[in-house]
């Protein structure tokens, strides 16, 4: 649901930036996107945000929700394109947040094309997409010279009721393949993949929740990944790595302030020039 | 050239801690990247981290450069792996700074391997990829709807003197690949991926120190493109994008902030529990 902004109609000329949240995790966002957050006059974030970084804003911020959960309304793609626009339109410097990565399933690209079109300033931020956030946590390389020299990120949404794969490119060995939101399709996925001629004894993780503290991970194969996933009742969205590299993961230690999350920032300035130098 | 460390003996719990750098724009490491790099007592950098995050260090933090450039002395990944044992078990809390994404082309995974096997406490920091920084910095999404429903990460490294890619992972259409250092193999790249049937006026990207205030990008096609890199005389290592998405390529605003670059921290809190809500 919208929460109603009062707009400042002096400004004329607005600017919209597309912020990477990240993963999770609130302190996986850039130094840049924390610091787009604390400016901006307008936040419209999503349902995939981490709400805790809303505390950045400043407390006259709009904070506009356009997301969607199971029995909420949700706005559609188009009319948020529209909103971005409006609002650019008024004047108002927004930060568009969206999780994960704008380019990377989160159409950026459909969103800047609007406020292109329609004249607005805007800019693109990068976050931490899921696929690096919860091969960081999870401790599983998505490349590895023993294991695999290439990496390809697809998604598992359904499309016309059917799961839209391009399953020659996915179903190859020595390559990793990361599948984003694959859970609820996870059956299909697996057919699909040992049709193709992936070897039912192929390792997969499956990662749910990523980089918070409600993470939840489960390492089996291609043969068992479905069962095992429908017996931990895993929540949806979850990322699933497909490939060897599965094999080199290792336990890593956990964020010990998991319980008693505080962000400290650091005060360094840091200098426009940037010298290259061999030390 | 490493400096000398003066180390702590009295410590006996060491921890390294795997950060991602980013692509270059400082202010695109994370803020947990940026906080632990304030917390360490020894940071291990590589050429490709950019000078001006070592600013977050406190002033008796040891660092140790172990990159390379030509002419320069460089470390090889297995001593590195033996230094950041060695330092762990000194008791040193270490941060091991790699340019982008430790486990996306960054030996993440053997650092890591290394460390556990050892026993020595170690956790992973995802940092922005190359690949979604230059995305970023030049507007050009990764996938998008009307173009590429999914993005293939690979390096142009040579191996045994000769380029490794497998072509028909990459030259196919409504794809996106990324190929990371492809630059000083371009040619051979383009005549493998045109010799698998790649069409020559495929959209072609590619980006030199991008997200930096020297980034220097060309957009061309798979046909001209050698040429067109030979006459910009494009810095190595440059990025490059493959695929209809280089269509979709919208200018955005640059960072004004690039001439006088002070970073600005927010000092919110943020809180631990993160609600599940539909506001």
């Amino acid at each position: 649901m919208e929460k109603t902004t009062s707009l400042d109609h002096t400004k004329t000329t607005g600017h919209v930036d597309l912020v990477g949240a990240g993963p999770g995790d609130p302190e996986l966002i850039t130094l840049k996107g924390a610091r787009l957050l604390e400016e901006a006059d307008t936040v419209v974030y999503d349902r995939l945000v981490n709400p805790a970084l809303l505390k950045f804003c400043r407390p006259d911020c709009d904070q506009i929700y356009v997301g969607k959960r199971k029995h909420c309304h949700s706005m559609p793609q188009a009319r948020i394109c529209e909103l971005l626009v409006q609002l650019g339109n008024q004047g108002r410097h927004v930060v568009r947040l969206k999780g994960g990565d704008p380019y990377i399933f989160g159409r950026g690209g459909e969103e800047i094309e609007a406020l292109v079109k329609a004249g607005i300033s805007c800019s693109v931020v990068p976050g931490i997409t899921a696929a690096t956030g919860c091969a960081a946590s999870t401790g599983i390389p998505l490349t590895h010279r023993e294991h695999a020299q290439a990496v390809t990120f697809v998604t598992g949404h359904r499309k016309d009721g059917r799961i839209d794969l391009d399953w020659s490119l996915i179903a190859r060995p020595h390559h990793t393949t990361v599948i984003y939101m694959g859970l609820s399709c996870i059956a299909e996925i697996v057919d699909g993949l040992a049709e193709h001629g992936m070897p039912s004894d192929t390792p997969v993780a499956v990662i749910a929740r990523g980089s918070t503290p409600e993470q939840q991970e489960i390492v089996s194969t291609l043969g068992n990944i479905t069962a095992d996933t429908a017996k931990a009742s895993l929540p949806s969205p979850a990322l699933l790595i497909i490939g060897a590299v599965v094999l080199a993961k290792q336990v890593i230690a956990l964020d010990d302030r998991k319980t008693e999350f505080q962000i400290h920032y650091p005060n360094a300035m840091i200098p426009a020039s940037v010298p290259g130098c061999c030390q």
